[in-house]
């Protein structure tokens, strides 16, 4: 066997199995000790204990003695946004309650309307430090989803700065169309649009590969989101929702039903509603940033692993309800406000969060895989769900090239 | 008036007023829109609205709309320690008790084998890149207490390492002797060799500027602890205390009355410690990584706020209890578990910080104090407490020099 390049010298090489199957345990990982990995062009070609590599690589690498794990898949981000949240921040802290922040023109159509004034050049210029803060908390695929457009021409505006970050940011970046807010009037006008316009127009110039849509009550209905979904699988685009984050009003059923990727956030679900993603292959993905910034409850992660569900772990950077701008501190987080063990949050982060971006390639570290990997400060791979506030994360390496 | 650095295009200048006082609005910070900052030598010499400023200055800095506030102070943290908790930590995730922790040879007790075994060398190789996270996220100023020593030598080691790690950090470091792990056996001789041979000895050789002491049943007594704050008084040493953890036994009264710097903890404090406190100069500083780390309660800032006690914030950095490695993440989680205002956390990490560790020439931006201060990367001071998992600060300058 012939590698570009022979890691040596890692002291844990910790990663999930294989891709993720509902049913089975989700703490497994192999942690392989005194490992060696090897890279042929973007991917791994080999990797396993040091004493048993076959072959022989162009070049070698000692990394004294550090972990290695899989890459940080973040699968929930908002990562384009103009304008900033931070006086409704403060007014919150301060006892301030929502309804009256919205009253006064704050909150999530705050958002709206900045990023509805902003240009393609000011998305990606506000962007492209919030992704690099991700990449160096180990994240090497980010999904970021469009959504604060409100009108056709913003949200397609939203889709083409994430097109324009895919050229330059390192990590790979996985566009998703996100309906979010209803329009305060001509609501059906709207969906019908989003319906024959853009779902189509996104679909034909491949600007985003899933739809999304917010089911609640102040957002869409399931019926609403049901339809959006089937439009959307017709045109070649996966599915996906938010829902239960207030309310369990049935969208995760029916997302779960119609073989959605994920349905996300989960924090109100009942016991209905993690039956439903148990028994289905849609992912549950948990997003710990939103329980730490707005001290709501967590999504039921002990409850979901018990059921056999799979269960993935995101940021979802977003500047309302959760300013959470590192992969490692969602994962983290996941062990400290979810309940769920160092090895259970990893995976949820790398093999499961994978599987929720319908990417079959990565968040394993085994031969044929792409070579998306951390190598942290420590020799133990469990620092990197343990520290807060620090980065554990000493080189980021994607498609088989050092990027941080 | 004449300068040598001159700081522009500040777009907001945010400082607390000025040394904190029992019994006034600790909310209080005093904004400065397009601000500058003059520096001479280590101090500040001058602050306020740029179109103010009465003098020259040797060089002058444009800092391009960015926000300045003060450095932070970080009064609590154990920085200095050997060996990892990672398989404790991994074992109560996953539902074993800490006493179970404990009994087959986890917990503190690791730390002290492994701490104990360490060279002062070693100590400082290992304490020195949790210095370096810290002052990357924006602390200035840092206390280490020794207390992974249990023997006198230990100990002295301990307090060796920081003032080793004293040279070479560029925050200046507050070492304080912590007397935290009682001995398997002879406790009273341990305590008398304490308060007769390394009290002494730690006072003249200036190894320490205070004494704290970890109270609580499985620690020491309120009766140990007063004998040893009053041995240390008598030698020239402050003293203050870890109280109120688990439960309240009274040491946050007594510290109170022999007006100890600060308390900390103060998680399961009743009405009663916080009216001592209310009624004292003595600081009580909260710990929110532990709250987070744990899952355990918050200390109740609000209601000591409301009666108009001294409120600071500390990492608590150390292994077991709060892996917590980022002084501006502390604050951050000031504000989200502890319900205190954006303003109300800023000034507990600076000026009531400052305040804890008898330090009155720093913790506000004005003449004649030091010119210990962030650049942020945006303009809005209020960023400093709302980011998660990122780095909000863009430069941090310890007298009067960019260190990072
Ligand atoms: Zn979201
Ligand atoms: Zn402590």
């Amino acid at each position: 066997m012939h590698a570009d390049l022979l890691l040596t010298n890692i002291s844990q090489l910790a990663t999930p199995r294989a891709i993720p199957q509902r049913g089975t345990s989700q703490g497994e990982l192999a942690v392989v000790r005194d490992a060696a990995l090897a890279v042929r062009g973007q991917q791994v070609c080999w990797a396993g204990p040091r004493s048993d590599w076959p072959g022989e690589a162009e070049r070698e690498i000692d990394l004294g003695g550090r972990a290695v794990v899989p890459g940080l898949i973040d699968p929930h981000t908002h990562a384009v946004w103009a304008g900033d949240r931070l006086a409704d921040f403060e007014a919150r802290v301060k006892g301030e309650s929502y309804e009256a922040i919205l009253a006064r023109g704050g909150g999530i159509r705050s958002t709206v309307r900045a990023t509805a004034d902003a240009s393609i050049e000011e998305l990606v210029t506000l962007a492209r430090p919030r992704l690099q803060s991700l990449v160096r908390s180990g994240a090497t695929t980010v999904e970021i989803k469009s959504g604060y457009g409100l009108s056709i021409e913003a949200e397609l505006r939203m889709l083409r700065a994430i097109r324009e970050l895919q050229r330059e940011v390192t990590a790979w970046l996985v566009p998703t169309l996100l309906i979010h807010v209803p329009p305060t009037e001509g609501r059906g006008a709207y969906l019908r649009e989003v319906r024959e316009e853009l779902i189509p127009l996104v679909a034909r110039e491949q600007l985003a590969v899933a739809l999304d849509v917010f089911v609640e009550r102040e957002a869409f209905s399931v019926r609403e989101a049901e339809e959006l979904l089937d439009c959307a699988v017709r045109h070649g685009l996966r599915g996906k929702l938010h829902a239960d984050q207030f309310h369990p009003l049935g969208g995760t059923e029916m997302a779960a039903a119609r073989r959605a990727l994920s349905v996300d956030h989960l924090e109100a679900s009942g016991d209905e509603q993690l039956a439903a993603l148990a028994a289905s292959d849609t992912v549950a993905t948990l997003l710990p940033g939103v329980t730490l910034h707005l001290g709501l409850a967590a999504g039921r992660a002990r409850a979901l692993l018990e059921a056999g569900a799979i269960v993935a772990l995101g940021t979802d950077l977003n500047p309302g309800s959760s300013p959470l701008f590192s992969a490692q501190l969602a994962l983290a987080l996941g062990v400290r406000l979810c309940g769920m063990t160092p090895a259970e949050a990893l995976v949820a982060m790398t093999a499961n969060a994978a599987y929720a971006l319908d990417l079959h390639d990565r968040g394993v570290l085994a031969a044929g895989r792409r070579a998306d990997f951390l190598v942290l400060e420590s020799g133990n791979w469990r620092d990197i769900t343990y520290t807060l506030g620090g980065n554990p994360v000493s080189e980021v390496w994607i498609g088989g090239r050092r990027a941080g």
